[in-house]
Parts: structure tokens; sequence; C-alpha cells
């Protein structure tokens, strides 16, 4: 698909990427659970600076790293050939047990904050972070999903997908033809991209704004920059560096899938 | 080009889209504006903290809004026709101007620090942001830019472009062949894209800071959600909003200038 030696040259295969950005996950969820075990006290759950530390560790879990995943299911080069259902689930799969996390990283905050006679929501992390779970629950409930009654083409992707969180989906799309799906599709991989860049904003400006709580205390302040604060400012831009190369493998034109939904495959595809 | 007449029904065409978003940037100045003035103290160059506060509106004007306008020039419809050239001067030249005001932006923070004996780059804003203009130095100084001198193709969009910094340029890519820029394009689209999501990011960790550190005394703390709070949180997410529409143009298909600068349009033009 290059025209040049050099670009095929540059031309890196998918499998070693893969690999490469599993690791940068399992490091970045590793990163932020040695934050909080080492620096920040540990895991509990009951109400105290404890169970705030399940908030960062379930976010960059969920929002981030599964998510990520979620996002590269049919960039995996398996998922090419035969029916793409498997791989919906999967995908769908990834994406419900990121919410899940998700959620549960939120009710970590708010009981914290409750039990402390915090105010919720009232930082700009808060409003950017509680944003970026509603625009993914939207996502997630207007997946273009329902299996399809009346196929209008043959095409292999025109195979019934994978009904999970069947009745909100149906509801919201109770048999979606082609030219609906067709129509959508786009529209979900560009918010699906957006989610993922809102969630490494509000990572970093969550992690920003708990090292100001943290280290504000003679030796240990922020500004000295202490361990804590180098090792946090670490794994701030390595989310970063994850949610880039996500974003840039859905980019990579020859990573994609090649067959499309619609027989303008060029126009439904390059919103990836 | 699209397949069903709801399809075309939510087709927006650019212009009213821009015209809005032109003034979605100028309320996202004003307001950061207006912190500064109204809350922070108002501006000046003799180190103080009125001289920080030159940070923020230079940064939001030159990352954010101009850069948002210089990735736009070539959805504009007058762009899709005739010469390529103007509009490379053209988002040369804004692009030129974000570059400056970020610098200057720099300054003024880094003055701020060095007259009150405040340690510069400890926080993971700091990081975050010298990083985004790191890598928008990167774009200036690798723009496909130098004169082609033999023309391969007769395309109107092998037309020799602005050579704008031009020693640097030219020093990076004397005579860029065709291949060399068909390669180049995606890169440079992608990580403009990529430069604006950071800057967008920065923008949102650096106003929750300066609300933590400006907010903490008394009744006007962050936590009871003063006015000055729920202005700049707004400011943050309209920043998120003009970078969010911004991608979106970009991403949009029937937005795109036509021609292409390689026979293999829908591959060059994919990562927009």
């Amino acid at each position: 698909r290059h025209h040049h030696p050099i670009a095929e040259m540059l031309d890196l295969p998918f499998l070693p990427f893969c690999a490469f950005l599993g690791g940068l996950g399992f490091v970045c969820v590793a990163f932020v659970s040695a934050w909080c075990q080492h620096w920040r006290g540990g895991f509990a759950v009951d109400g105290s600076a404890q169970m705030f530390n399940w908030h960062p560790v379930l976010m960059v879990t969920g929002m981030v790293v599964l998510y990520g995943a979620a996002a590269l299911v049919y960039r995996l080069p398996p998922a090419w050939r035969g029916p793409k259902l498997p791989w919906k689930v999967l995908h769908g799969t990834l994406a419900l047990v990121a919410f899940g996390l998700a959620v549960l990283g939120l009710v970590a905050v708010f009981r914290f904050h409750n039990a402390h006679g915090t105010p919720n929501m009232y930082s700009l992390h808060s409003w950017l972070g509680l944003a970026t779970v509603l625009l993914f629950s939207c996502q997630v409930g207007a997946a273009p999903a329902p299996p399809h009654p009346v196929p209008l083409s043959p095409s292999p992707s025109h195979f019934p997908s994978l009904q999970w969180l069947a009745g909100f989906s149906a509801f919201l799309l109770p048999w979606a033809p082609a030219w609906l799906r067709a129509l959508y599709k786009p529209v979900h991989i560009f918010f699906g991209s957006i989610v993922l860049m809102l969630s490494v904003a509000s990572c970093i400006s969550g992690i920003n704004e708990k090292l100001f709580f943290s280290l504000k205390n003679g030796t240990m302040e922020y500004k000295l920059l202490p361990a804590e604060a180098v090792f946090a400012n670490t794994l701030g831009l390595l989310i970063l560096l994850f949610g880039v190369l996500v974003l840039g493998a859905l980019a990579r034109p020859s990573w994609r899938r090649p067959d499309a939904d619609s027989p303008d495959s060029c126009q439904v595809h390059q919103l990836r």
C-alpha cells in the first residue's frame, strides 16, 4: 500500500506493537497500584483514605487500559478473518468490564468524600471525570449491536451483533437498519476516541491534584520533587503514552480490518 | 456521499459550524482573560503574580484557539479551489503565531517562578505542558514545506509550499521528494491532533492546579465552589469543547479538501 522502500521499511507489524502496548498497560496498572500501596497507605473498603486509593487504580485500569484494549480488538489479525461476532463479543465484554470498574472507582471516591464530609464534584478534575464516564455510558447504551432481522447485504460484517445490555440497546435501536449502522459507526468510533482522550486528561488532572493534596508538608512538598512526585508524574506520562499509542494504532491505515460494513469503505473507515 | 435521507439531513455545512467555533474560541480567550483580570489581579510584566497571569491567557490563545484555527485552514471551502500555496501560508502563519504566544507564555511562568524562588518543572502539569510545546516545536521544524525543484505530478497540491522558518525546514528537508511528503503528511496530521489534545489536557490540569493554589483560604476555598471556581471550571469545559469540535471537524470526511497529494487519496487522507 506504500510507494517507496523506506515507507515499507517503516511499516511496523501489529503484533509486536500490541505486545509492547500490553506491557505498557500492565506497567501503568502496576505503577498506580504501587503508588497507592507504597506511598498512600494501601487499600481498604471502610471509607478511609485507603478506600480512596481504589479510585486511581480502578480508573486507570478501567477507563484507560481495558478501554484501550477494547478499542483495539478489531486490529488483531485473527479478527480480520471469519465472522465478526466473536470479536464483537470480546469488544463488548472488555468495554463492559471497563465501565464496571469505572463505576466502582466513582463509588470509592464518593464514599470517601461522604465519610469525611468533603463536598463532591467541585474540582475541574471531578467535572471532567464525570463527563467522561457519562459520555462512555452513552457509548455503551448506544452500541450498534442488536441483531438484524432482515440482512440487507451478504457482507460478512452484517452478521447479527452481540446484544449485551440487551434491553437497553434494544430499547434505543430495536431493529437497527444497515443505513443507520453505517451512519452511526463513525460516530461511535469518533466518540470512542474522545472518551479515551478525556480519560487520559482526567487521569493527568487527578494525579496532579492528588499530589498537591498529599505533598504539602515540610520536606515532602511537591515543589521539592520527592521520589513519590517523580514516580506519580512518570505514571501520568506513561498513561499519556499509552493513550497516544492506542489512538495512533486506531488511525494507522494498514492495521485496519480490510472488510467494511458499507460499500463506501473509505468513507466509513476514515474516522478510525 | 451518504446513503440515506436522514444522513443527508444531518450533514452540517462547514461555515456555520466554523462561525460557531470561532465564537467559542473567542469566548475561551475572553473567559481566561476575565478570570485573570477580575479574580487574579490583572496583568503586568514585573515577575509578580500579575506576570504569571499572562501564562494561562497566552497558552489558551496560542496552543488552543490559534492552533485549532491553523488546523482547520484547509477545511475552509475557499481553500478547496485554486492553488494551495496561500492556504499553506495562512496555516504556517497561524501556527507560527501560536508557537510564539506559547513561548511567551512559558517565559511568563518561568520569570514568575524565578522571581519568587519557586522551583520550575515539578508538577505533572508542567511536565505535560513542556512536552506539548516541545512536540509542537518538532512539528514546526519538520513541516513538509520546502519548494519542490522537479514537480513529479501536475496535481495542484504540488505547488511549492511556504518556506517559513526557512533555514530550519530546509535543513531538515532540503528538497523533499513527493514520496517523502506523502509519507510524512499523515504523521504531521496525526501529531498535529495529538498536540491539540495535549494542549487541552495541559490547560485542564493547569486550571485545576491554579484553583487549588488560589482558593485555599477560608470562605473562598475551592471545595465550597465559589463563583471563581465555577467560572474557571466552566472555562476548562469550554476549552475541552473547542478541542473536541476541532478534532471532530478534522475527522469529518465531507469537510475535507477533495484533491489529494497522492493518487492513493483514501490512504493519505484517512488519518485526518
